[in-house]
């Protein structure tokens, strides 16, 4: 037996998330289906992170077990030549036959993109939150920092969330402002911020509860200080509205 | 009676290109349709390039003569307002009574990118032509050469172009490498080359065509002074295939 360990990048922007579900087609299963078209195998693919429908992945980690003689490399160019377009391979390599994607994750990264602007161009919509209204920026760092470090986050977990524990360690969360962004290297006008979360695992929903709730304060309709009463309520329902999908990007999972 | 001059961005992948035809959605199509909802009239759009079918605009120009007292802002958002989301206009104002975006502009920049790479990324690939094949890069950079100046551009000319001369002038061509490319400021790897022409005006299928070619040589299957030859021949069928679509960039209109 072998553990296949991929990296995968994906547009999720056609997908209803990551996770198999009964409606709607997701990463988890397209990626299932061509596994079983290489190897003749049924394998449970674990993905390291599980993306809602809409959101972005650079590099999300997953791995299958299997009985297959093929390399990972032919696995690799196998699974490009059969999947859509928009979810790639980056990379395939045997690893040990007990990592798991989840439990073996010491961190994971994830970018949320906001595009501060009445416009937003055709090349970008998909991939940014466009929140034409007037931001505070100092407002919003003084407010990420209240966030930093190991907090129980349920004020920022969605109702659906099944994690037991909702206690999670942020290791480092920054905002950054830019009047540019760079799309195919030529550089878009407007005003962006992106806000970027290291943590040792998320909540559902937890990025885009968090995001959500900083542009609130961004806004003035929330104090920066008052970040730290809502984490301390537990409370969902004193966070903000959840951010959409569309701005999300799973980045990085480090191991 | 007043011409207004638009600044149009919008991503080629889902319409049949500029110019309204009997098949398939057309930019100049769903602009014409929202100018009427907006001013009543039936105006006339005029492009300053005739995009095909899947190629992009970063920043098209387009003008139409109206007699309604919108101010131009207000045009400009209530186009933005009923527009689908992958067409923006950047810009609205009022030109001269006798501006006409075709015949008055100085020059256009076209962008064509290449991944030069066995793998695509995701959000990438409707952006570029994907060409896996090693491409010797000096000889693109001498073909390049033969490009600029003053010639008759037949050999790189679709069938069906209309133009009655073939006569134009490429004021300026290049050809840039590089391992990178941004995507929302994010870099991702690979091997990327970016051409860019800028000239009087352009034949139809011109840029594609001499990127096609460009290749070609790339892959030496053309030597790089031949380009010479397939400029004097007029011949179309000398030169190379034409590139997709997907990889175009209209970047500019200089008047």
């Amino acid at each position: 037996m072998r553990n296949i360990k991929l990296t995968i990048q994906y547009d999720g922007t056609n997908y209803n998330g990551w996770q198999i579900q009964p409606n709607g087609i997701t990463i988890q299963e397209i990626l299932q289906k061509n596994i079983k078209k290489i190897t003749g195998e049924d394998a449970k693919l674990i993905g390291a992170g599980r993306t809602d429908a809409g959101v972005h992945a650079i590099g999300q980690v997953a791995s299958f077990k299997t009985s297959s003689g093929l390399s990972s490399d032919v696995i690799k160019r196998a699974l490009n030549a059969n999947l859509p377009d928009d979810i790639r391979i980056l990379n395939a390599c045997d690893a040990e036959l007990d990592f798991h994607p989840r439990y073996d994750a010491k961190s994971k990264i994830y970018v949320y993109v906001i595009s501060n602007f009445t416009v937003i161009s055709p090349f970008l919509y998909r991939y940014a939150w466009k929140v034409p209204h007037k931001l505070h920026f100092e407002d919003m760092c003084n407010a990420i920092e209240f966030i930093r470090g190991r907090h129980d986050f349920s004020a920022f977990r969605a109702s659906g969330c099944s994690a037991k524990n909702p206690v999670r360690t942020v290791f480092n969360i920054s905002i950054e402002k830019s009047d540019t962004i760079h799309f195919m290297d030529i550089p878009f006008a407007g005003n962006f911020l992106k806000v970027r979360l290291e943590a040792d695992a998320f909540l559902r929903h937890m990025v885009r509860n968090i995001v959500g709730t900083i542009v609130e304060i961004g806004k003035g309709k929330t104090k920066s200080e008052e970040i730290r009463e809502i984490i301390n309520s537990k409370d969902r329902r004193l966070a903000g509205p959840t951010a959409p999908a569309r701005g999300l990007f799973l980045e990085e999972i480090n191991y």
